[in-house]
């Protein structure tokens, strides 16, 4: 069995999902939370100077998209066909298309340059949300998962990123989408999931 | 066999690397290009509104880089172990953190925040593409491919950008990087490659 360690801060941020699939998988790894001061002498260790970073067997894998895609193929958690995977592929990048900007928002020291940027995302939210759901749908009528018959990478880093959102949106944001707000409570009550939200350290973000 | 359409705009732009993996694997396929008028009738039957468009046997898959990883999967262009596969995501993702800043500031309109923005880019510029030159040289010491023993669509993926970038930076932005700038010339050079870039439609970007 390979040994499996992730490094990053001590905070949810954008490693939580590779966790959920750890917890889904019932795979040991060390989940290595850097203490104050340590990311200078760790970062010219990376790839790419970024962390998160996967260390498997000795061999280092960055970028928090590829992490959780190898760890999906790892634990059966990807779709089964190449089109599924594709979709998969498709729903999370598309899902990143806002997420993004929205991580440069909250940084956003000065407030009329965040109001004005926040008053643009939220003009454009319902557009993400209603594809996500449309595509949610095609799969199942939406009462499943985002691709193929059970849990892919593409539900937990969709369901583990509107904690997030709910956070800092507000917590009624999929209130118009109820297949995906249905989908954040199936994913959420997967035992391994609950489990893990009631047992894993508790941090702001 | 199944047949294939890529659907975008008469332009390189985001999906130049598709084209170039069908012509890696000489591949027939439908190029679609938009005429002039004809994208707003065709975007609300896309999956999430945008273009490219992959259309597989009627199947539609957006976002660029889920098109390049499914054509990659189908033609044996994508790293022979999952960890080659995972360095390849990585590095495509990598690259992709400063190509779309890019294209937000060739956008931008407002002369003095253009400046502004550019100054930023090129002050981390060099920061990127070392490390790029740096994961290039850790495998075959950087005088092969980003990642196994033949090109992937990783090396596609830097290669095609490479060109734009040349035309907005400047074609020697990458002088102080010799496998990269080695990397760009053998890609280019494989036949199939050499005879695309030669007969290809003429655009400007």
């Amino acid at each position: 069995m390979p040994t499996y360690q992730l490094k990053y801060f001590n905070i949810k941020g954008l490693v939580e999902p590779a966790r959920w699939l750890f917890a889904l998988a019932g795979q040991p790894y060390k989940d290595h939370r850097f203490q104050e001061g340590e990311w200078p002498s760790v970062k010219p260790t990376t790839p790419c100077g970024q962390a998160p970073i996967l260390v498997v067997d000795g061999k280092q894998i960055a970028q928090s998209k590829a992490v959780f895609r190898y760890l999906a193929k790892q634990f059966g958690l990807v779709g089964e066909t190449d089109m599924d995977q594709a979709r998969g592929d498709m729903i999370v990048d598309y899902f990143e298309d806002f997420t993004g900007p929205l991580r440069v928002i909250r940084k956003e020291g000065d407030p009329p340059k965040k109001k004005e940027l926040m008053a643009k995302f939220m003009a454009t939210l319902p557009i993400y949300l209603g594809n996500l759901e449309k595509l949610l749908k095609e799969n199942n009528d939406g009462d499943g998962f985002f691709v193929g018959e059970k849990v892919t990478w593409t539900d937990v880093v969709f369901v583990c990123n509107t904690e997030i959102h709910k956070r800092f949106l507000n917590p009624g944001y999929l209130a118009d989408y109820p297949k995906l707000e249905a989908l954040v409570q199936r994913v959420e009550a997967l035992p391994a999931i609950a489990e893990w939200i009631k047992t894993r350290p508790v941090t702001e973000v």
